[in-house]
């Protein structure tokens, strides 16, 4: 498609090379903000430009904060014995929403990916082995997703971890059949993991809140 | 959801204030800036803010463009006695794209929506009516969207271009079966339509090149 006008062949550009929008979709977008009044379309410039030069990370766990240390890490009533290894701040935000995870986190900032080119390096691992090397941790969890990519970061960090050869315990988050969902519809792997890690049953019921 | 960071909150709401993409999707495409160059934030800043200030549109038709008289309006092979009035650029581009309409074209800026409280004002409907007026044209065809909104403003404009008493045709674009498509599957009111318009066979075999 050819664009009547430069200006506009450049926004559409810019705002297709996000993911999952299209150059129709960038077209529409551009389109609805010309309709909008000035402000909406400084704001948005200007948030966007600002987020990605003057964001911070907490220096503990690099989560995205607003401070040196973010609230997470600088609450003393937490955990800081026992930390939860995520991918990025939306796994952060999900499990701090259920309110039940009393420890502290490692934001890694990625999954390492040798497809799409992020390794080790690109990554927060190595600023975690130190934080385990200083500090007298007892656990670390990790949550990261069940994908080619999540697996390949669990047993890289399970390895780097064990060698640290430090009293620390590494678990995961468990795999199985989601709460509310039909053991019919669930995948082979999950429901032979499900099957394998059982629980017993009275530890079940107390998690029954 | 709380956002650990003020910079992350204000990125993620401006980017869901545009249509079709919520908070979730919002935050996914401002980690996403995250991980890649700074130029692409920037970038990504400058043209939607330069866009929405520069954005310079046809002193004629008024469709996006940046001459003053855009290449359309200015391309004397074309038929400047037949314009085609559309709602905005895409539609323009639409038509263009098919390499057979010869005309010229009034881009309106929109439909008449009372519910959105778009009025007839909003649009460049005067514009229209003053260069119906001023320059000698044979045929306006109207050429908006089969939506209620595009009804509604079909007909006000139906209604202006009377008023005026000059010897202009006033057409629509056909409505009917699109080609391709199965009899089956279309819509009621579009089938009759279809049947109601129908056109001498020898004039639809000369169509079909």
């Amino acid at each position: 498609m050819e664009y009547p006008s430069k200006l506009l062949t450049e926004i559409v550009d810019e705002i297709a090379k996000l993911p999952g929008i299209g150059k129709r979709t960038a077209l529409r977008l551009a389109l609805h903000l010309l309709k909008q009044p000035v402000e909406q379309s400084d704001n948005l410039s200007q948030a966007i430009a600002k987020f990605r030069k003057e964001v911070k990370y907490c220096e503990i766990c690099h989560n995205i904060s607003d401070k040196a240390v973010c609230d997470v890490c600088s609450d003393r009533s937490r955990n800081h014995q026992l930390i939860c290894v995520v991918e990025d701040v939306r796994d952060v935000m999900a499990i701090e929403t259920t309110g039940e995870f009393r420890g502290v986190y490692h934001v890694l900032g990625g999954l390492i990916s040798p497809l799409d080119g992020v390794g080790p390096s690109d990554l927060t691992i190595a600023k975690l082995l130190k934080r385990l090397t200083d500090y007298a941790v007892d656990e670390v969890v990790l949550a990261l997703s069940a994908t080619v990519d999540g697996d390949t970061t669990n047993f890289y960090l399970y390895r780097q971890i064990s060698t640290l050869n430090l009293p620390i315990t590494i678990s995961t988050i468990a795999r199985g059949i989601g709460i509310g969902e039909e053991l019919e519809y669930a995948d082979e792997v999950t429901l032979v993991r499900s099957i394998l890690n059982r629980v017993p049953f009275e530890k079940s019921i107390k998690q029954n809140r």
